[in-house]
């Protein structure tokens, strides 16, 4: 147990990455990443959270984009000016004030420590806080302004 | 910009709350409450990523589950003693090294500072590190273990 009792309301928080993504995209991430090929690598002292991690065709990927500006509030969706201004939590922008990015990918193999994985949309070297098995939400006819591509 | 730089591979990742839940399960999440309305409260100075939220029917929370223990690293899933020992990366589960809750909500209304939700499994006081947009995955037959449920 390490500082979960002393966090309340407005106090920090402090994150240990669990990992990190290896993979070809040093500047920016391809716009085919849904075929590309990472590695996760997980760190010691966390690989018995991996056990029976296999037999699962989907993993939910939490990571820290290190870049992202944590000053910006408000963007225009897609990168695109025609967009209307909306604010990052109205958005999957990986600017915001806390740049935690909630990824789902194909698992393709473990191997010991480390994760062989196809379509994560990070750059390499981007540290990774959570893994968690993916689940549908199951939400029916939700609603969203109209710049989410459908 | 604020210790977005200084972040590689293992470093410590600091996190402020952007807001709070407030509810009343205060020892425990009941069972209904997927029927069962919250407030998140967003904090002081980050009110203008709200901007055009209402547009959503259903949000993203991330939230730091302040209670849960940091150190377990392997748990039987839906806290059952049949389900074989699982890594919690395979799981959902609470307890985790950083206690991470994606959780998926219906958007009832939004009041000023104040998101009014339906259907969030967590405590009151629980602290808020990110809200983003529901999108779907759209992943097609995903494969998983016998324990998750359909």
């Amino acid at each position: 147990m390490k500082g979960s009792d002393d966090i309340t309301g407005k106090g920090e928080i402090q994150i240990e990455p669990i990992g990190q993504i290896k993979n070809d995209f040093t500047e920016e991430v391809p716009e085919d990443y849904k075929d590309k090929e990472s590695v996760i690598e997980i760190f010691e002292g966390y690989k018995e959270g991996l056990l029976g991690i296999g037999e699962h065709s989907h993993i939910t990927v939490l990571m820290w984009f290190h870049k992202g500006d944590r000053s910006i509030k408000q963007v225009h969706p897609m990168a695109d000016e025609d967009n209307p201004l909306t604010g990052v939590f109205a958005t999957r922008s990986p600017v915001r004030p806390n740049p935690v990015a909630v990824s789902v990918c194909r698992l393709v193999e473990r191997k010991g420590d480390e994760l062989l994985v196809k379509g994560l949309d990070a750059l390499d070297g981007t540290p990774v806080i959570d893994i968690k098995s993916y689940s549908p939400y199951d939400i029916s006819d939700p609603e969203y302004p109209d710049w989410i591509p459908r």
